[in-house]
């Protein structure tokens, strides 16, 4: 139907790379540009595609770094006055202005496939990036409807969900959905620097899971969050309005103290479980193990004798010890069958 | 050593009885007590110990709600003129204060064992609670060192890892590894409750793992907070200070940003990682599977067959598909065999 039969990937790094390699997968032509020589090669070396210029290209994907985004953008609707036009960068309501003064501005869409690593380059690409991601595709008011329909078959055809709105929304919704979650990280992480190792001895998987996204790279966060600074700030207000209200509250009014706990956990039952569905009731079962290789395969293996299906699975690595902790997470009228099903093979399973 | 012969637990709760589970298994003779007739009976039915009063325990467990451990703390030390007391309270300064004030509270030591599970009461309890948890012993200053090791001893029994500080230094260490990511992570959900659930369809890996913690009970959090409420404030004060630097710097003063993440990214280095060390250098292979039972069995077993050790595994459940895509975390080092493994059985492996 909307499928392209041949695509211009610009950009040759990460993301670039990887879209090349999964069209290629469902036999798109695709053709490869980059200024660096040698990321281009390397991508024509994995199978990427061709470094010969298209004749006529249905669609042309801009994965340049964020600044040269608009640059990048203009010189392709201009050198191509057939082709859809998208680009991948994270932010998309500002570029939109900026693109939609352009010549040939109706043919751009703008998109946004939420994948990453923390790897960078085509050598780290990967056909499978986008599997089961979502894609945000952010058409104008007004556009195409048809040109619209070839950037979601492409988010189709790697394997991500195609989840259209527009720019706005798009900026509104990462700034609440991950830069905002990022900069608590960051501000829970950015208070561990003075503080005794002694107090850091009694660190649990709790603190973990809070700072574990702190950790990524600084320079790209912090293009992230100037180029969304506007939503980021206004969340980050009514954070501050949360924190002061929870400062205060602390010095004696108990009733607010509750209240912001409250909020906090009706806000964790709206995040999207499982497949995009609602959370559904689960029960942990708690099974210490040995750490060496093959204990974990011998309890997966156990576990699936036992028939009960594995909703999540944590490893808790101890202080200390040489012993993981392992969380397997099933549906609570199951959890009693795999508490009996691994004690009967020997492990000291328990709820 | 020093292990005590024979025990009293007075609270027949979570960690009372867990405690009592796991003293049992290493043959102390251990006796209870609970105000509440159907808890001591149950907890005797699982095996934790006997309801007859002890003639001269050496060590009593005062293991009740926080607002009762003072009182409770006092008839203990006033029923057992020869007997160590101790509680499981998790903030330990104002106790200290309180207690130290009680005929006998020279043989007072308290402990804060760092284990929980979302359920309570004896029925949830297991002998297995405490393994590679760290377990904080606060004698106060001058404290009979005979004592305290009988309450090491015990950490030590029930496999915990005894950690040994003053009150001040433990109350302060769990505002920062425990009740302030707390109140970050209830200050990031409960900014998603005004969201449309467009938005939170974009919600990734990152969001559910800031936001986790959010989810326990608010009752008991707002108890923990409340009890803490001095180290807290203190720690979120500076929050705030950075907070309030990066909405002044998203205005535009991009180096403050880029202060506050690189502070961000430092702070997480410093988390102990596996067995307590410091972090290592570890890798993550992607594979997607399908989600019904035996894949990730299957996937275990092939992993295991690999020879690459399992440093961590975490499966995220993807929007909008039957799939799950499963993260292994192995040694830099190994990742590539472990995906020239896995490929090699059939699998999509990728860094």
């Amino acid at each position: 139907m909307n499928t392209p039969e041949s695509v211009l990937v610009i950009g040759c790094g990460l993301i670039g790379t990887s879209i090349a390699l999964a069209l290629r997968e469902h036999g798109v032509d695709v053709h490869l540009e980059d200024i660096s020589r040698s990321n281009l090669e390397l991508a024509v070396s994995r199978g990427a595609g061709s470094a010969v210029p298209p004749s006529a290209p249905d669609l042309v994907v801009v994965a340049v770094p964020p600044s040269s985004v608009v640059d990048a953008v203009g010189r392709a609707l201009e050198s191509w006055p057939s082709a859809v036009v998208t680009d991948v960068a994270s932010v998309k309501s500002d570029l939109a202005t900026r693109i939609a003064t352009l010549p040939g501005a109706e043919r751009y869409v703008g998109s946004h496939p939420m994948a990453g690593s923390e790897r960078s380059g085509p050598m780290a690409a990967s056909a499978r990036l986008f599997e089961g991601r979502p894609w945000a595709i952010t058409p104008s008011d007004g556009a195409d409807e048809q040109l619209v329909q070839i950037v979601e078959a492409v988010a189709g055809l790697v394997d991500a969900v195609p989840i259209t709105m527009d720019a706005e929304s798009h900026d509104r919704a990462v700034a609440l959905v991950s830069h905002v979650p990022h900069v608590l990280s960051v501000l829970t992480a950015a208070r561990l620097a003075d503080a005794p190792s002694s107090h850091l001895s009694l660190a649990g998987p709790g603190l973990r899971d809070v700072t574990r996204v702190a950790g990524a790279d600084t320079a790209l966060w912090s293009d992230i969050l100037r180029s969304n600074a506007g939503e980021v700030r206004l969340l980050l207000e009514l954070v501050r309005t949360d924190l002061d209200g929870l400062i205060d509250a602390l010095g004696g009014d108990e009733p607010t103290v509750s209240d912001v706990l409250e909020s906090g956990r009706a806000g964790t039952r709206l995040i999207p479980g499982k497949h995009g569905e609602r959370p559904i009731e689960l029960a942990t079962v708690f099974v210490p193990i040995a750490d060496h290789p093959g204990e974990l395969q011998r309890l997966m293996v156990h576990t699936g004798e036992s028939d009960v299906n594995i909703e999540d699975l944590r490893i808790d690595h101890e202080l200390g010890r040489p012993v993981g902790l392992v969380e397997i997470a099933v549906l609570t009228e199951r959890a009693d069958a795999l508490v009996h099903a691994l004690t009967a093979r020997g492990w000291s399973a328990y709820r």
